[in-house]
């Protein structure tokens, strides 16, 4: 993100992984931060932002009009606007982990695969999409969205952008995104296959398996890659999946514990 | 460990991490597996065991002999034993922990530092003081055991291997053990500073913090080490500790985790 360091200041919206990299980014280049995150995000999300010495700006996500409200800050307060997904190098940040799986990939002798990717407003999946097009094109993304926030899946069955019926509901808050972004969705068109949908009760399951098997600490919303891996037959023998984000409450994981305690 | 390769099985006695890692490396191998392991051991632990397809065998820790147990079922079935510390190969093995630890020192430009591992019988620590004392003499090993079973960091201090006066009562379960290896031993004489102890308590709110912030799964016993890191002030600006072992019961992880709920 070049833009940070000729900046004022630093703007974002976002509730989750994003929010805490622009914190910690601007931090690194000392200089200031302000997040709009929904009023509804988990504690543990806006205390580590904060934590990372940002500025906290809460709003509310069913009647506040999220991208209306971060254009008047920016303007009020000069700052750059890093937006969460709709961002060419937010993509390509976001595409290094795309890299990252072709690497590995290789290493482990798989040329023909579906990635599976946690998917919100589809930065991530875009920036992987690109990476894996250039370095291993036998590996093809596949968005995994929660039920109910499937605009993805919708809008490429489709062919064009659609939006979502409610805006929160799921416990998935990480990936909850109005619609695909202008710029993810003709990558994704292009390049991805199907989405995939998983359920909220499948997604806590994911979370539980990856504390039993893999001791790692997932969020719902960064386990729904990895449930469709695990409960979605017929995507073949071998089945990348990206598993991303572990901005969870407490409270959250020991209901998905609760499953295998 | 080559010798598995010869053997017509192999057997050991762990209730954690080398369990599972001699039942795979016996998978892998295709050859019988069996463990002993304490019929207090977690019941994750016994079920990842028997998962990678070992035979597990329960014994009351606190009125059976286990190396007496141990010669007769070795004896019996003509298996190989593996023990949990008290092996050079196994001590070796434990000890690429430590090249790691050097190179990524290095890359960090760090020079001198404390190493806090956690220790139960002492063949992680005392490959990991192997190691460092060839590639990074400035990192030195300092033990850190549970409150009443810190018979490493006592009889480091009395000079001679001393034991601890109860089998069981501490939550940190993988690294209960009687009393130091006799291999194991003299290695940290020679290259260990003093032994740290924590409490309970500390242990199960490192697993928290390391849950909250670096996103892992560690089970208590895993986490002595973080826990004086984080608990015990005097060890310097860098501390380098291990974080091994994340073979944790959910209703364990969930109680250490109603801390920062």
């Amino acid at each position: 993100m070049p833009q940070v360091v000729r900046a004022r200041g630093v703007f974002a919206f976002s509730s989750g992984n994003h929010a805490q990299a622009v914190a910690l980014a601007a931090r690194m280049h000392g200089i200031a931060a302000a997040i709009l995150m929904p009023s509804d995000a988990p504690a543990v999300k806006i205390a580590n932002t904060r934590a990372y010495g940002a500025e906290v700006i809460l709003y509310d996500r069913t009647r506040e009009d999220r991208d209306a409200l971060g254009a008047r800050l920016v303007d009020e307060r000069r700052m750059t606007l890093i937006r969460p997904y709709d961002d060419p190098q937010v993509i390509a940040g976001q595409g290094t982990a795309g890299l990252e799986i072709a690497e590995q990939a290789a290493e482990a002798g798989i040329t023909a695969a579906p990635v599976l990717t946690c998917c919100g407003g589809g930065g991530l999946s875009a920036g992987i999409a690109l990476a894996l097009a250039d370095r291993a094109p036998g590996l093809k993304v596949q968005t995994t969205e929660p039920a109910g926030f499937d605009d993805m899946a919708r809008s490429l069955a489709a062919g064009e952008r659609l939006g979502n019926a409610a805006a929160t509901g799921s416990i998935c808050d990480a990936i909850l995104t109005p619609r695909p972004g202008e710029i993810t969705f003709p990558i994704l068109q292009r390049l991805a296959g199907p989405g995939l949908v998983v359920t909220d009760a499948e997604a806590l399951r994911a979370v539980a398996l990856a504390f039993a098997h893999l001791r790692i600490v997932l969020e719902p919303g960064g386990a729904v890659a990895l449930a469709a891996a695990l409960f979605r037959p017929g995507l073949g023998d071998v089945v990348i999946c990206t598993a991303s984000g572990g901005n969870v409450d407490a409270t959250v994981f020991a209901v998905a514990l609760s499953d295998v305690a």
